[in-house]
């Protein structure tokens, strides 16, 4: 690493981005146009959320699967707004084993159509649902203007696909799913969202309604960081997925489909980010804690390092989080000054940093670093462990509050003109609360002059000075409140 | 699931095979020709494997990464021998967003080259090795004859690739790497390998030396499980992977890659399936014990189903085994025979049933079958916990031992004439140690006359009987002792 510094978030916020993923060595460019390498450091990350979400499906039910990379052509044609909304983005395979295949295949952009056209195989009888599958694969979209982890032509996912009996089962599924994403990014990421429905012209092409999560970057721009979807019965009708219900009938089976991306590696660096480099909450660091021994002489080096292991012995075999054991990594390194470990754990993020000199270890402490505020405090060696993960916690705590209060900041919950909110849009930005009349056209006409989109109609709870009365831009009676912002 | 007999393996293996994998629900045949759905049975054991050996990599010192799917054609043409190893198989995207590529994007068949342009980047100077990575992905092989598991047009693998600065500290991590896919073959899959070299013929394109793990499957015929590959600097020469070293020349680094795949459940299934369908080794099942409750009234079925619930609650709270907790399901399914479930749970390999009725509740005790010996006995409910995890770890030995036993049984490690040879390959086939006079002439001819391969030139500790001194072929001197079979 070279220890030149940022571009600040100020001075220009993308610039800041892809230096500071690049610098933490979270991803790299490769040579495939628009396709990213994602590092150890950013694929650690990957890891974390991909156990926490696992856990968390698992929980409710559902069970991991596998489904073919390539899907042949004429499935994406089956349902017809989906292919509408995939096939122009689609990367085909023409030829295999040096010949030109019958049929094109299409690389996945998602999977409802391959896994509909198996459930379709499964399925006979009502007491073959609830299918309740997930699956953890890469996806290919052949995106024009790429970004690292926010937009690329390849990603890695999880798409979970199920089949119920009636509508209102696949909704209370699309909706609990909804929740599920939103407790992991407020509570893992402590990145918080607002839950809510898509506009029919935001929706997944094949979808009844889908519901988004939203987060606010540190630029006041949107991220969309998961969507639910409720399909209602439009795959089970394209790819013939049936069931004899209880009472004898032959029914359409009722489908919902959910995903989040290595996106939210994106999303958890413009969240957290700050100038001198990415800041990890400590739920999802690889590494919470790392133990920065300091030495003078060899003598001084042999009793340090023999100190930092007991330190890190103690943290690692400390019981009181239960099976999640505190991950802690000691710095060894020879050759490197205690600065410019500790300006590089700063840059990649690690949660809590302790230095160790000889003075603190003869007064039986350590020095402690927090990342997120970058204060430093003096913590006793005894009882360290509680000690650490109390604060970890609290850390956990104070990033989800300051992102909240942050967000809260940037928004917009008054009654303000089309006018001021042009001007909004062209200056810092923000979640501009507002009337919307329900037409599609006054949507695309403020997507058109000020690039901004409707994000969702959040739920209730987030619309806490009332709902809005009269359109922004009509001035005509409001259909629903909307939130205004421009998005990655 | 229907409960029609599976074909016995006696009397077809292959179709004994196919049947046990879609019976069971491992896995599916796709819409796509030669890919496979894997389903959450045959998916659950592939996420036990992952688990098990990603932890082994990670105490070994490496990390994970992730790099892109698509490999530039030309990358695949930089190194001789790889080209003409992969080309011919190779699915090729030559479209992406409706528009002819420049250059067509090969499917990753293996990632030796994207990768190693990586480390290209990455590495200056010798202290930035070794690099040490692995990758869980997709891999496609147009293959024209495909099996369930054994051979996919794509399939679920991890590779690991890594850089050293001398080429026996490559070759200690190729042997060290080997070594543990031994380990977890033996220790997780029960199924016993032997470990040992390659012919030139079958090494893998582009190395210099490649290692393999071969099992003998019920059938007498050798799976090769896992390979280990020494590449020398075959493609840090390709892709001018170079380092400036301590003294500082500049010099190009050496190589290993090394990987295995979904290949392994099939491996699994093969070793231990019976006739009445899987046997799962403990370790690997993600059910370890599934506990049916019998009642006959509503009335014992309220009473039963509290038992069963306490019972599971006992096992999977208990914390003798730290961390890894016991894996429990309790069948409650309504209207369906005690008969009927254990069937099932057979079929699918669950390790231990344990069966609750009223009478064994009032004697404080259920009723444990064993699947791998179809023992039952009665097992007290106090100190249960304790019971089953030592009858677990009883099965999961005696597994492997069985496995051994067989192989040892189906093994012809005297010396035999090439008459001889060729009616044992005719007939029940085994794993013949034979002399080999070091000739691929020889080895193309006995291919050619039988379908057996040399399997591997193996590792001392397996030639029990002393070095053969002649070539079974020729008569000439031996140059090395191989392991001759018909193989998957």
């Amino acid at each position: 690493m070279n220890d030149k510094k940022l571009t600040t978030r100020a001075a220009d916020f993308s610039a800041w981005y892809n230096e500071t993923v690049l610098r933490a060595e979270l991803a790299d460019y490769s040579p495939v146009r628009g396709c990213m390498v994602i590092r150890p450091n950013g694929y650690g990350i990957w890891e974390r959320m991909q156990r926490a979400l696992d856990d968390m499906f698992k929980a409710t039910g559902h069970r991991n699967a596998y489904f073919p990379l390539f899907i042949p052509e004429s499935f994406l044609h089956k349902e017809a707004q989906h292919v509408e909304g995939f096939a122009p983005e689609a990367a085909v395979v023409t030829h295999g084993g040096g010949k030109l295949l019958e049929e094109p295949l299409v690389v996945r952009p998602t999977s409802e159509t391959i896994i509909y056209s198996m459930f379709a195989k499964w399925v006979q009888s009502y007491r073959d649902l609830p299918i309740l599958i997930n699956q953890w694969a890469n996806v290919v979209r052949w995106e024009m203007r790429t970004r690292l982890f926010l937009r690329t032509l390849e990603f890695l996912w999880q798409e979970g696909h199920t089949a119920h009996v009636t509508h209102d089962e696949a909704e209370a599924e699309t909706r609990m799913i909804l929740g599920l994403y939103r407790t992991f990014m407020e509570e893992g990421m402590a990145m918080p969202v607002i839950t809510g429905l898509k506009s029919e012209s935001e929706k997944f092409a094949g979808a009844l309604r889908t519901y988004s999560c939203e987060a606010m970057m540190q630029d006041n721009k949107a991220l969309q960081a998961g969507t639910s979807h409720n399909l209602g019965q439009n795959f089970a009708k394209a790819f013939d997925l049936k069931f004899q219900s209880e009472s004898g009938s032959m029914e359409y089976a009722w489908n919902t489909s959910w995903g989040v991306s290595t996106r939210m590696v994106g999303g958890l660096v413009m969240t957290h980010g700050d100038d001198n480099g990415l800041r990890i909450p400590p739920k999802l660091a690889p590494t919470e804690v790392v133990i920065v021994p300091i030495w003078k002489s060899e003598d001084e080096r042999a009793r340090l390092l023999e100190a930092a292991g007991q330190v890190k012995q103690a943290l690692t075999t400390w019981g009181g989080r239960g099976d999640d054991r505190l991950r802690v990594h000691i710095d060894a390194r020879e050759g490197m000054k205690p600065g410019a470990k500790y300006y590089e754990w700063e840059l990649v993020g690690v949660p809590l940093r302790l230095e160790l000199g000889p003075r603190d270890l003869a007064n039986g402490s350590c020095m402690a670093a927090r990342r997120d505020t970058r204060e430093k405090a003096s913590l006793s060696l005894d009882g360290l462990p509680e000690t650490v993960s109390a604060l970890l916690a609290t850390m956990q705590g104070d990033m989800l509050r300051a992102a909240r209060e942050r967000r809260e900041a940037n928004s917009i919950r008054e009654a303000i003109s089309y006018d001021r909110f042009k001007e909004v849009m062209e200056g810092d930005g923000a979640f501009v609360y507002a009337g919307w009349n329900g037409d599609p056209a006054v949507e695309a006409k403020v997507k058109e002059e000020t690039k901004a989109t409707i994000r969702c109609i959040p739920e209730p709870e987030f619309v806490t000075q009332g709902a809005a009365t009269t359109c922004m831009v009509t001035g005509e009676p409001a259909k629903h409140t909307v939130i205004w912002a421009k998005a990655y």
